[in-house]
């Protein structure tokens, strides 16, 4: 549910009130009875979920309940709307996160054990007042707590799929986390991902760091340094990948479908033509991590909250991208 | 006419041959009939212009000629299509960009003067070849020659107006160049800009450098120490500024009609959008100039010389721009 003063619950009950998404999987909330009943008076919807403690046993979530509300009532806003970060919402979505990681990890079978993990928006300082400040996200907490090793950030809409290098990091750090594994990654990872999903031999394009790729170390040596070993590196892996290419021009060669994936190197090249080509339906996947996790691209959006206008298009391509990586789960992520 | 080596003639005459166009200006063409009429055979077009040599006496500017070609013939490249940089494309590209800023710095009312430079793509390792390594490109040599002290890059198509801080500069050094003038530049001559072009107090969103715009300073400082002094001293100006806006949504709210301009703090952050939504159709303009300058958005691309495919919408929108430009030229720019 993510942070309960976000427009979390606003999406997670609109994107599930859709009877046929429903139907395509169980489904198990942590988060807030009472949060999720004000979404959906807000939406003038009819709850359509079972509730359990959160403390339940696991054989008590029986599988006929389509949809099962994990409650953590200790969190209980009394009533308040607070839309803005706070130190309840900071501890009750990380709860509700740590769980979510446990239950993932679970092996298959085990009673309780969830088969893909889908986030709704935290808030970083909401986690800073509730005194955790190891994680800069979600992604930092994963990691931690399914002990990866690597972690790719990767964005998949209907136009644009696209995995970046670095990720929350300033712009002129840019250049102290830019290594050749990690220009590697999101090659390796990103091209398992268009293969899970479908896409046999995946062509992937590579961007350039400088403007016009350095125009042949015209501006700067990273591309050559780099980006090119790692674009070689892939190649004798047996992946398709090329560059790397100016960012102002590969992003419409792709949207034209002659890239099946782009490799941005930080976060603004990759999400400005993700986001403008996106329209409230991109999805952001974490790769390299040993669960399946999915999430919308956009925040808390406090600004929002309690008005039924937040958009749940993003929650729910979330929710179905990450059916349909269970649907392909037996694939076996990574080559190297 | 640019280089003689890339599409630059293809463009130019595929433009001018729209004679719609050219019945609302007088054109001169500072370039190589040869080449010029190389163009035509490909497209299939009848040559429309007269030619005169290069060095005439302006007096032999007969005003009856719509379009005149000022023919460089010494460049005569035998027949030969190179298709690649070349010492003559160097050259002869120079000496037209020499002798076209030459005649636009005339006074009004001199012979030869002319009103706007519209400059179709040079190659700067043809540049390089031809000995000039003074100049990263047009703009540089434009400023030289015209004694600017400041210019700012700025694009323009139907969906975005978009002014950059930095231009050819490598990523990691972009920290060395912006400074609070380097951001205020470009808000104070984009914002004349937008009022030369009939938008009554634009309101003009600046990006943020880093992702997020930083996020209260999460990841980089820029946004507080340079970008948002930049904001606070054009509003002082009296200028409708604000931000900094995190770039990967700002764009989308602009291409919205939320802004009238968008100012980016560096090359890729401006173009990727610009390109994206652009579609052939963007035109580059230079600030501060004492000249009008407007040119294409694309570049040599030699692989597509010689094959008829060179598409002149960007090119003709360059020129359009610049005839709307001469229209409002009694507009005094800036404000400071």
């Amino acid at each position: 549910m993510g942070d309960p003063s976000g427009i979390g619950p606003e999406v997670v009950v609109k994107a599930l009130a859709d009877e046929e998404l429903r139907s395509r999987a169980r489904f198990v909330i942590y988060g807030m009875n009472e949060m999720l009943a004000y979404g959906c008076d807000l939406a003038e919807i009819e709850p359509f979920w079972w509730r359990l403690p959160h403390d339940c046993h696991a054989y008590e979530m029986d599988p006929k309940h389509g949809v099962i509300v994990l409650d953590y009532d200790q969190f209980g806003f009394a009533g308040q709307r607070f839309s803005q970060p706070t130190r309840q919402g900071g501890e009750a979505s990380l709860m509700f996160l740590r769980d979510g990681i446990r239950n993932s990890m679970l092996e298959e079978g085990e009673p309780g054990r969830m088969d893909a993990l889908v986030t709704a928006p935290i808030c970083k300082e909401s986690w800073t007042l509730a005194g955790e400040r190891r994680y800069a996200g979600h992604t930092e907490m994963l990691m931690a707590h399914t002990r990866a090793k690597r972690a790719v950030m990767m964005f998949v809409s209907s136009k644009l799929r696209v995995a970046l290098a670095t990720t929350h990091v300033a712009l002129n750090a840019i250049q102290n986390q830019l290594t050749i594994g990690r220009v590697f990654d999101p090659i390796e990872l990103g091209c398992g991902m268009c293969e899970r999903l479908g896409v046999e031999g995946p062509r992937v394009a590579v961007c350039g760091l400088n403007p016009h790729a350095s125009e042949n170390g015209l501006f700067g040596d990273e591309e050559e340094r780099i980006i090119r070993p790692a674009i070689e590196y892939a190649r004798e892996q047996g992946i398709d990948a090329h560059g790397p290419y100016p960012a102002d021009s590969v992003f419409i060669d792709a949207a034209q479908g002659k890239w099946d994936m782009v490799v941005a190197m930080y976060h603004d090249q990759g999400l400005i033509p993700v986001k403008l080509l996106g329209f409230e339906e991109a999805v952001n996947v974490t790769l390299g991590l040993p669960i399946i996790r999915t999430s919308p691209d956009h925040g808390t959006a406090f600004d929002l909250v309690g008005k039924n206008q937040a958009d749940p298009r993003s929650m729910k391509q979330a929710i179905e991208l990450a059916i349909k990586m269970v649907g392909s789960r037996n694939y076996v992520q990574g080559r190297g």
